[in-house]
């Protein structure tokens, strides 16, 4: 599909001197209107070595208001984001809303170039693409604008820019080794590009194969694509969706949290052995998942007043304080709003060997967002996806991902409510919200079931803990929890 | 000083018992009102090898509610964390205000064991002790209540303590051979944990020396302790100072900028000339210090419409897109907010070999926060150290500091606000704020004159920009930076 874009595609001076400043105008106010709209630009900038790409994002930052700007580059993998999933490193640099983000450099240049050069094979490149589409998928349902632009050279222009980019004294430097032995790959590099681009060339984030030949054609060609995704994108917005209510419980669904037997109970004196037997055995295994770099992540859900805190106290004072990090999830600061609602938990991905505990988590968007109408139902419902493929992400990475909903029945919690509300030191945990909260069990209930149903996979099950007495509760967390943790060492 | 520390303080089960319930009741209160009063807390655990850390912070994480609470932990540095100054990995870990930050480990750790393993001089220490002290200032001057405990065990102590754990197969793990390399050096260590708790023990951020040979006492001491703080620190925090109203200028005042002679000017022919060959000579430093690792920061202030993004453009484009970012500074966001002012600007310091441009920059806090009242005036006044004392650990850490004033009259001014005005692609960059703020003319100058004589240090001078003509001003400035690029590799 590239030779399309290598039909001599020229622009004169004259034409491009009358053009240009009516394109940097409307450039400006698309700008603005962008920032009004609170709509994030991803400007993927990719291509050829020597295409022009470095001269493209200069460009980009005369004619664009460089204040509303960020370009981010990648090199070579640093320690941190070794230690994450590969997608950390993009999801730490994307543009809150408003914001244009230019990628240069992106989620595309490891798989083509590893394709490229043979070592990955075909099956392992489509997994990519696929991940990659799926990635811009949930920006571009998050409200982003995702401009995509691939810089073509023949193979012929290419050589020949190369030779002159060396032949000048100012810009030889930018001709290493590596950009011969790409060059020397160029058959392989378009071939794997081109699948690359026809893969991922979706609706709501296309490719344009831009002519590179010719500089000014390839910038003012550049500034006319962003131009019009955007015009296109602020018209979309005006038609906006009608505000849905938060969804109704359906009535009466026999859930799975029906089928939690509550009864279950420990005796007090065979739990304190058990307790200490098993925080032993946590501690021991938290070190080892430590000397290994083995990463762990503990979701925590359940009903106000369920003992997610107890339960997780029990297993952090069985762990060295330097391996766990406890992050409570409550309101996002304004940073975090300013992005798709998985971006504040990449945030907290741990580094190698560390426990993070979620106490509550990104099912937030699928809980109470979904209940009290905080997200819409297209929303809540494709975050089920969007969970699955962030939790597979950090699976692939070796992260043990755990996930326990914390299940009381009505009467225990109004039990544990009154006496919260009598004992002075557990007062400041019951607030109006909790008692808010309580008059929409049934709405929860069936939010809680859907979840289980859609986000229990093989590599990451939820565990449902029947939580009426509070030790049983806290051994069978536990016991989970070290069981996995053997699992994954 | 720690013989104060080896006295056999004890306290029975019974009083434990009774007085724990009343203490976590207090400590919630306490953290409630830290809330409200928006008061970081920065709690430092330092203290021997088995003398209980982490057992104290586990037992912190009980009492406090854990949501409130964050525990940093320093291992080795990572590759990012090298490549920025030293205080960078504990500036990026601050808790925001409201929040309790643990710090178990902290910049006392590594100036305490390089002294105690001969591996720095006493100069070298004093200096290191000053910086931390004037760290914890301004942190403390910001509104944080520092809190830092020193767990305490004598020789004798420490060995019968670090046997018993290495009996106990459930905490053998915890005494490596570093423990015992390190109760080797136990009195060199002493000594130099006293040198350092006795000078940094200041007012705003005293240290408290705790026997920790009994754990019940050590973590009632510890609990006791904090409550003492925070109730000293709410106190004080009622007794508010009067608001102070924005700064009047002092009348007619000779000041730097009237020396600057407005009337150079560069011919245009001239101006290509030269500006071609000095973009050709940033282009190659650029590269070399991208080679060489060596890091620039360039700070941009100026007058409204003097031109400070047209000269930022014209070394934007002389560089590769992927060595430089440029960083606008406009209103901080929420997290920003949470955080001394100097925090944000901590964020962006650029990875090695990278060229950072500041659009505004830290100095805002003595230019428009002082002028529009944002600050008090002990704020603004004290800035100037907290600025020189930031500038100087980037300077310490190899980084180029290169900070421009971009001077025009406030004739040219005028003209440019109106020929803006007229441009269609210019109308974006005047507001009624920079209308506004030149109604602020002369207290604006006081403001820069008192900042350049304050900030002009050696190491990091400013350079008065004649900007009234924009192309003296960038070759001006283009001279300036390749300059000191040169001096810097």
């Amino acid at each position: 599909m590239f030779e399309a874009a290598e039909l001599g595609h020229e622009i004169s001076k004259e034409e491009y001197v009358k053009d240009v400043p009516r394109l940097r105008a409307e450039l400006l106010q698309a700008q603005r209107d962008l920032i009004e709209a609170r709509v994030p630009v991803i400007l993927v900038v990719s291509g050829a070595d020597g295409a022009g790409k470095s001269e493209t994002v200069n460009r980009l930052h005369e004619w664009f208001d460089p204040r509303g700007l960020e370009t981010n580059v990648y090199g070579p993998l640093s320690d941190e984001e070794r230690e994450r999933p590969e997608f950390w490193r993009f999801w730490r640099t994307l543009p809150p809303r408003g914001r244009i983000g230019i990628f240069f450099g992106s989620w595309y240049t490891e798989p083509i170039l590893r394709r490229a050069y043979g070592k990955s094979g075909g099956t392992e490149y489509q997994q990519q693409l696929a991940r990659i589409e799926f990635f811009e998928q949930q920006l571009a349902q998050d409200g982003a604008l995702i401009v995509k632009l691939w810089l073509h050279l023949s193979k012929k222009a290419q050589k020949r820019r190369l030779r002159r980019l060396e032949e000048d004294p100012k810009t030889s430097w930018r001709v290493t080794p590596l950009d011969w032995k790409h060059f020397k790959l160029f058959d392989r590099f378009v071939k794997f590009s081109e699948q690359a681009v026809e893969r991922t060339n979706s609706g709501f984030a296309p490719w344009t194969v831009i002519e590179a030949a010719d500089d000014r054609y390839r910038e003012v060609t550049v500034a006319r694509t962003i131009l019009d995704a955007v015009k296109k994108r602020l018209a979309a917005a005006t038609e906006k969706p009608a505000p849905h209510p938060p969804t109704q419980p359906q009535g009466e669904v026999l859930s799975i949290l029906d089928r939690v037997d509550l009864s279950q109970t420990i005796a007090p004196n065979k739990y304190d052995t058990r307790l200490a037997r098993l925080q032993g055995k946590l501690n021991g295994l938290s070190r080892e998942a430590w000397e290994n770099k083995v990463s762990s992540v503990l979701v925590f859900e359940g009903w106000d007043a369920a003992g997610k805190g107890g339960a997780i106290r029990r297993l952090t004072e069985a762990m060295d304080a330097r391996l766990y990090r406890v992050v409570p999830i409550a309101a996002p600061s304004d940073e975090e709003r300013a992005h798709q609602h998985l971006w504040r938990f990449w945030r907290h991905i741990p580094r190698a060997g560390r426990v993070t505990i979620f106490d509550r988590s990104w099912y937030g968007r699928v809980l109470v967002e979904r209940v009290e109408g905080f997200a819409r139902e297209d929303e809540w419902r494709r975050a089920y996806l969007e969970i699955n493929d962030f939790e597979q992400q950090l699976g692939e990475h070796g992260i043990a991902v755990m996930k326990f909903w914390v299940h009381i029945d009505k009467d225990e919690q109004l039990r544990r409510f009154k006496e919260r509300e009598a004992t002075e030191f557990k007062q400041y945990k019951i607030t109006d919200e909790d008692w808010r909260n309580r008059e929409k069990w049934e709405a929860y209930e069936e939010a809680v079931n859907d979840m289980v149903i859609h986000t229990s996979r093989r590599d990451a099950p939820w565990t449902i803990v029947a939580g009426n007495d509070k030790r049983f509760a806290r051994i069978q967390i536990l016991e989970t929890l070290c069981k996995r943790l053997e699992k994954a060492l």
